[in-house]
Formats: structure tokens, C-alpha cells, sequence
């Protein structure tokens, strides 16, 4: 198979991410190769060895996954073309056979603790939890023996040899990880009418109200925000950038217009893309406030030029 | 002559309005015809019998001229090609041989009265004042005998046959009349670099904020205004619109883009031209706010067209 | 009489300002005295020669009466302790047994004019506008035979021994002038659940944005405007200040915490009184935004108060 | 000892956290005790058994210590009085005698990696990473014989028998993390002049501008921020609250009003204590802007109560 044809995902098999990679009706006919970290996962894409990867990007529990955040924000630039939405529901996966009684130590990948927390609290008060290195790498650990169960995906039993005991397992409700389907820089996805823009945003100085203006960009022109996280930029402590996810396509002229006052106030402003939302119908974004729709604006520009040519 | 090179004016002759009128140059080649009120001198303009007219727009003690505002706030539209700025200066003027001490009644037109109003405390305190109804007219009234002295314009003093028994009165420092050159819609007056734009905006409803939110499409794109006025739009207490001097030109990309965002949230906006500002140079104007310049619109709108063709 | 119990008002007696004065009961037990001037009619007041003066502060077809607000401005300090609302409805007087055939002259008092201009075009499209110093003057005018007609108040017809020929004359619809009850500096009317209060605002420097830091001070807290005029300071073109009605009484949380705001980035505000909105029911106000009753300013206080000594 | 005198923090032994710890003069009086894991160190606090604990919070490098954030955020209410700025700067430790050219596979924290990537690729380009649960746990692993180097602070050498083979190694410039003393509630620290305030504020509802306006009670009142960070509240994708430093003491005018305003507009604030900023003097902390000393909040109350009282 060519490069192109080959996506990449954070690995290894079995975990959340490569079950979120197979809901894409392409991945079927596409190579899809497990990685070791989010950074190699990106880096086979930067380097022509893979056409995209599918990598977590937001957890409504642990939040931002922040490697994914970070080598998007730096390093070659990469666009975002897709994005995927996951319910997270966890199985208890042991040896087959095993009771609950029976199952004295847990594992799992850092990040399910705090979703599985109050159940163990209830339900295996005792037993004594120890992180492994990814979810499927907990299954690998307990079909070898070194745990009594781990905490994964109900479809990585098969895979190891294990069995569901308890499934559908989260203690918060709607908890969801978010991915993306990143690749090299593009023309955007096409506009839905359901969109998503995600952009990397620089503060220009350390003045008090940076924050204020940069938002007052997007709510001059009526584009809503739906995730703002701030990230250190690595130059000391209090220094940040943003990443943003706003409503709407690049195509949509109040989102552009707002994209084009970002750039001149911001020293640095990194386009990831424009996408279609994830579980989002058109008839359910939220209403545009009035000024803001393609007509509008069109109509204005018609306007402002009948004004320069004195025909207003 | 033609229509076109007839110029209106408030008259009567010898008014600061006329002597506004002839610091323009071309006024020299213009017949000049002084019209008995605001709405005449404009409404010839609007009926094509004549090119142009200059009204009195601002007076920085008495406020806005509310009968200009109003006239260029309604009806069919006009334009404002110019403005003249004239230092305000009384002379009082008498029959020739009045000594001051024989000066018992005095007149002038009202807007006169507050900026003479401590020169007279102070100089003529038992003399009695009584309304004319323009400066040019108490002139006429002192030549007929009806009044000892009038507040007029020096230049109003041989057209009636007095003489200026003093000069330079002014109450307040600085105080100057503002005078628009208006005429039928047409391209607006060329951009110099020191230029000002005028509009009257109408507030969608009574929400509160409206106003703060007309302000910011000013303020995101980094557009001054000079001057803001509330006007009442005759349908009743509490409904107003606004007349408003922004600093810059129509063809401004930082300025056309507001008019944009205006005439998309207003429900009416009038845009009533882009002039020079008188009595400011380029180099007087305030420095622009980082990422307004003509140059920064152009580079982030190539960065927005390299986004959405995939090549930023 | 004592002077505490003499209002003044701005005549002659028979205008509009007389017929709002009676409106207010306790009018029947005061000594009314009309004065030539808006500033005539306040200065008794600072003067000690009266307890109280009506005047016109706002003209829904005219807009603001710029001597009222100039007075209330400048000077030693007055307070509003009331307002009047009064439909504007003309009649036109005319000598008994007067046909309107007949009439080929009126007269009024100059704002009259805009408000019945229609009509007059209507109804009597070639008879002669002349103005007159008030529209009472103008029916003494009429009575003296100077004019065929004169535009006032219906109520003022038996004062001059004229008689209303038509009546419930007014352009525009909703038509009303405001009047004001001033006083001395003092405790503020009591708080009615539909109160306005009355400031003059004046901006520190000539930054871009002043007027927006301003407005942000009211909209922080969720207090609405409800009128807001520039007015020059007289020093100087492009100088303002800012007479503003805000909804709300001053002992409002709210309110008081915006005003202490204006006080601290204003160089100067004078606070004009708080006093019960004209014609609105507590039911009729505008909904206060979540976050701005009293009691939440109460419980937030209690709170920041439990913060510091360490009970939160 | 008691509980009172026993501070816990962040282990293990041989950390930065207890080097940060030591840094603080009453850490030589105190009973010091490792804990596995922030939530450990902080419940031991909430339960009584210590009287406070430190642990890191952000790190300028990889961003806010999600652990900390989240356990100051919800369950049983903590507080902060105090913080320290470590600045960051790995030691490479090896067995004594080892050379550089004989270092195969290096370990050390996770979050230690980004923070050496460079150093790595430079001096040691083919040596393999493996992480270890901490950094002093990596140094007993190279103690053990497991790797030839860990990267930890020079302060773990002795503890472990290993020495530095290399200091001072830190990719980024002004690389530091930032520790802080967290207690049960109670009054807050002493104000000095250059304090933080640490808040949490949940956005009330989804709409547009949220965060805008809750950026706005700080703008208004002249608080400015200096770290902003989102997080998720577990309720679902798109679901944040925002864990916020600003300048200032809770006893400060300017904070204490601004914090009101966001206990009425915010369904929950959580106040995390105000403390003296690590590393910076009164004399360097944002100049005040006009009108938010304490002074000039005083004088507009003085005012305030005069307008109430009629004496203004």
C-alpha cells in the first residue's frame, strides 16, 4: 500500500483510539498502523510515511490531551480534516473464569482512573489499582497474569483472550473522548452547515486584556466558541497561547472575517481547520445572531462599494 | 450660471456662514446665494438648483446644530464633501462714533448671547440683551437705530454701514463653528490620510447594550471617533439615533470593514461621506492601533485566501 | 409665601411647561411663578427664591432642550426630584369667529414648528410661518391681531380670549416633551421600583474607547440606559460630556456600584438625582439581568465576607 | 508531632517538590512526609492528618498539573497560602565512574522528556528513554542497575549513591514549575503588595460570550489575569470551568468587588486563596490603572454615601 493509503493511530491495538479509527468508513480500506505515542503517530504523517492519523484531542473528563494539543500548535504544521466522538464505557476484562470476588488488583491506562474511580469505590472497595501503559497493554498484563483485571475497551477481550465481566462501565455521565483525523496541510474539509474551526492563537504581549480583545474578535463578528484551553508556549511561566475551537467553516464569511482579525492582532495564529462536528446537525448549531450569515455580509460589501462609487 | 456652480448658504449675507464659505477656494468662481434657513439651503441642493451648501454643523458651546443633523439624518440623502473650521470672534459693532459707555441695548442672534455672556458681565453689565434673528440681522437692526450695539462677525461691519468698537470677543478659549460642504450623493471626497467619516446609525431595538455593541464595530477594528450625538428619531420619547465623526476614510479597509459590521446589526445606517479634517494634518492624526493598516488588512486577507486553498 | 413654596417654571403662563406643572398635586398649594429663561427659572431655585422649577429637559421630536441640560451641567449643583411626561397636542388658536380660510399667518414658539409641519402643508399649505419667543407669546400675538393664528396649548386659549379652531394637532406619533422638577441638592426621592436616575458624565481623555469604558461601567452591572446625549464642554470642538438617564435608583446595588465606578474613571460626574420614571409601573421595567437584584448583591457580599475570614 | 506540624507533598523522597518544600523557611520545623499521588498528599490535609501540603501546579513547559487543578477544584474545599517558583534544570545522575559515551538507556518523568528532548538529541542521540513514575523513583532504578542515567535534580544524587554526570541541563529558557501550599480553609495570607488570587469559576449556561463576560468583571474593575486555564467539569464534552490567578488580594477593593460580580454571574466560584507571588516585589507588579486603588474606591464610596444623603 502507498504512504497515502496508510493511516496511523495511537496504539496499540485495542485501545479507544483504534476503535474510534474504525467508525471512519474509509478506515476499511486503508492500512491502519498502531504508534507508540501521539508524537511518532504525528511525525509518520509530517514525514510522507502515513496520509493521516487519528490521535485523542479532548476527554470530557481529563480534559485536553495535551501531547495532541502541543505538536499541533508546534513543530511542521498539520490540519485537522475530521473529527470522531467516542462514548467512553469501559469493561472490567479478566481472565475467563474469574469472579468478581476474586479480583484482588486492577489496571489500566492512567487516564481511565478518575473515570472508573467511584465504581471501583463501590464495587471492588479493596482491590488495589496500578497503571499500565495504555488500556490494551493492562489486557496484556492480566492475560499474562500480573493483574486480576484491567479496565478497557469491551472490544479488546478478544484480543487478548479475555472476557467482559462488567461492562458499560463510567462514572460520569455523557463522558466522551474526543479524536481528530489529522494530515498534512490542505484545502479545508467541505463546508456541512455543522463546522468546526480549530486555530492555535499567540497573546502579542503580556497587557492585561489580550484575552479580552482576542475573543472580542470572534464575538464582534457573532462566531461562537465551543473549547478554549490555554497552553504555556514554552517560554516561561505565564506565557500562553490558546487553542480554539469556534463554530462554523473558513468558508463562512463572519468566520473568516474574524479569522483575518485574529491574524492582524496576534503575532502567530496557526489555521488547523475546518471540519464537520461530530454528532452535530445543521439544524442544531446554534442559532446565528442576526448580521452574521453569508447574505449578510454579502449584502453589506454591496453596499459599502455602492457608498465608494457614490451610488449608495 | 448653472445650478451646478451655485453655492447655498445660511444666510443672511455677513454671517459666519458666509465667511466660512469663502475660505474655500473655489468659492471665488461660485455664485454664492444666502437662503433664510437650514432645510432651504438644502433642499435647493436636493432639487438640482444648486451644486452645493454650506450649513453650520457644530459649535463647541452651543452643541450640535440640531437643524443640520436632522436635515442630513432625513429625507432624501445628501453628502458631505468639506468641512470648514471657523475660530469663533465677536466684534461689537456700532454705529460709527458710539462710545462704549453709550452702548444700553445690544443684540446678536441667540447662539451668540452664551459666548459673549462674560465678556458683557464684565464690560457692559446693565446693558439689555434681546434675541435677533441672525448676527447679520441685529447688524441691520443697530443700522436702523433699533438697538445701540450688535454681536457680529467684523466682516459683517461694512455691509451695514457700523464700525467695530471691539474685536476678538469670545467667551471661551478655542471656541471655533464647524461647517459642512454638502451636496447630492456622489464618490466621496478623495483620501488625504487626515480624513474623517460621517454616518448616522438607527439602534435595532431598545436592548440594552445596543449601543456599546454599535461601539465595538468601531473599536475591534480599531476606528476613533470624534464625535458621537444622540438624536432623537421622532417616534417618540426614548427612540434615538446617532450622529457620528469617525476618524479615517470609507476606503480605509479598517473603516469600510466597520460600515460593514454597522450596516449589518443597524437597521438603517446613512453614510453621509469621508472628507479631509480641517485643521489636521496626516501627521496629526492618531497613530493607528497595531493591525489596522491598510497593509495588515491585505496581508491577513492572503492568509485567509492561502487557509482556504490549502497552502497556508 | 415662603420661597420654599414657590415653583417657578419656564412661561410666559398658557405654555405646555404650566399645563405639566399642574399635573403635580401639590402644584395646587405652591405660589407658580413663570420665568422668561430656562436659566432665569433655575437660578430662583439656586437663589433661594424658590423651593422649586419645572422646566423641559427633553422633546421627543426636538430632542433634548440643551439650556436644561447645560444648566443642570454647569453651575451650582440642582437635583431632579420629579418628572413629567406630556403628550404634545397643539391647537390652533385663532380670534373668535375665525374660518380656516382665513388664515393666512401663524405663528409659535420655534420647536412647535417640526412638529406640526405636516399639518400646516396639509391644511394650510400657503399661510406664513413667523416664530414667536414662546407659543403663548405667539397667541398674545394673535390676540393683539399681529397674526391669523398662532400654534399653543388648547388650555391657553381663555387666557388670551381666543378660541381652539382645531385641536389634538401633532406629526408625529407618540410625540411628548419631559419635564423636570429641580430642586436644591438633597436626599433623593424615595425608590419606587421604577426609578431613573440622572448623571453628567465627562470623559477623561480624548482616548479611543473612553466613551466605551464608560458604557462598560453601566453594562457590567446590568443597568440599562435609557438616554444618552453629548453635550460640548465649551472647551473646544471634539470636547464632551455625557448627560445620561440610567433605569434604576441610586440606592440599587447596582446602580450605586456602576456610579462609584464612573466616579473613580470620570474626572467629573455629577449625580443629577434619582426619582420615579413618568409613566412606567414597576411591572414595566426593563427584567433586571441574573446577577443584579439587591439581594444577590447581598449574598455576594456575605460571601466575598466569609472569603476573607476564612468561612467560605 | 501533631497533624498540625506535618506537611505533605508530592513524592518521593529526592523530588523537586521537596526541594521546593525546603525552600520554605517553616519546612525545618515541620514533620515532611512523601505521598504517592497529589490526591493522597491533598486528602491527607482534607482528613486532618497534615496541616498542609505541597504540591506542583503548573510547569511553564508542559502546562497546568491537571491532578492539582482538578482535586483544588472539587470535592471537600482546600486553600492556597503560599508558592514557589522552582526553577527547572535536570541533573543527569549516574552510577559513579560511569561515562557519558556509556549511556545507553536514560529515564526520569514523564513530563521530564520535553523538558530534555533537546539536550538529548544533542549529547545523547541514540540513548533510549524509558519513564519511571518520578524522578527520584528513576534515579533509584539507576541506582538498581536498571538504566545507565536518570535525569533528576542534582539534590536526588546523594540520596540514591549516584553522582551528576552533567548539570543545569533545561531545554527552554526560564523553564520553572510552580509549587503550591495548600491548607484547609481559613483567613486568607497577610496582603503585601504583589499577591495572586486563585479562583475557579464555572460559566453558567452555553451561550455565546460567556466567557467574555466573566473576563469582563475583572476588565471593569482593572484586575488583570495572569494565568487562564480551562477545564473540563466532567459533564460532557464542551462542558468548562476555568481555573484563574489574578493580580491582587482578596482584601484589595478592585478583587474583592470584581469577585462579587462573579459570584452573581457565575452558578459557582471557588475561592482558592489570596498569597504573595513567588519572585516578584511590590515594585514590580502591573502598574494599578486609574481608579482601582483602594484610596480612590473609598472616596467614591465617601461620595457615593454623600449623593444618598444629599450632601454630595
Amino acid at each position: 500500500m502507498s504512504p497515502a493509503s496508510r493511516y496511523t493511530y495511537l496504539g496499540p491495538e485495542g485501545t479507544f483510539t483504534e476503535a474510534a479509527l474504525r467508525t471512519l468508513p474509509e478506515a476499511a480500506t486503508r492500512e491502519l498502523v498502531p504508534m507508540v505515542s501521539v508524537p511518532a503517530a504525528l511525525d509518520a504523517v509530517r514525514n510522507g510515511e502515513a496520509g493521516g492519523s487519528l490521535v485523542p484531542i479532548e476527554n470530557s473528563v481529563e480534559g485536553g490531551v495535551t501531547a495532541t494539543l502541543d505538536e499541533l500548535a508546534t513543530g511542521r504544521p498539520l490540519m485537522i480534516y475530521r473529527e470522531v466522538l467516542l462514548p467512553i464505557a469501559f469493561a472490567l476484562l479478566v481472565r475467563p473464569g474469574t469472579a468478581l470476588e476474586a479480583v484482588k488488583t486492577v489496571t489500566g491506562h492512567p487516564v481511565a482512573q478518575p473515570q472508573v474511580r467511584r465504581w471501583l469505590a463501590e464495587h471492588l472497595p479493596d482491590a488495589q489499582w496500578e497503571s499500565a501503559a495504555s488500556n490494551a497493554d493492562g489486557a496484556r498484563l492480566v492475560q499474562e497474569g500480573r493483574y486480576d483485571a484491567a479496565f478497557a475497551g469491551e472490544f479488546a477481550a478478544a484480543t487478548y483472550g479475555l472476557e467482559p465481566l462488567v461492562t458499560g462501565i463510567h462514572d460520569a455521565e455523557n463522558a466522551a473522548t474526543r479524536f481528530v483525523l489529522v494530515g498534512r496541510p490542505g484545502r479545508p474539509a467541505a463546508r456541512t452547515g455543522a463546522d468546526k474551526t480549530s486555530l492555535v492563537l499567540w497573546l502579542g504581549d503580556d497587557h492585561p486584556g489580550a484575552l479580552l480583545e482576542l475573543l472580542q474578535e470572534f464575538a464582534v463578528r457573532g462566531v461562537n466558541l465551543v473549547r478554549i484551553e490555554s497552553r504555556p508556549t514554552g517560554e516561561g511561566i505565564g506565557r500562553y497561547c490558546f487553542s480554539v475551537d469556534a463554530e462554523g467553516h473558513i468558508s463562512d464569511r463572519r468566520v473568516g472575517e474574524a479569522l483575518m482579525g485574529l491574524r492582524r492582532i496576534c503575532p502567530k495564529v496557526r489555521f488547523l481547520g475546518s471540519y464537520p462536528r461530530a454528532g452535530v446537525e445543521p439544524s442544531q448549531t446554534t442559532p446565528l445572531r442576526r448580521g452574521t450569515t453569508d447574505d449578510e455580509f454579502a449584502e453589506a460589501a454591496d453596499w459599502l462599494a455602492r457608498c465608494v462609487d457614490g451610488r449608495a
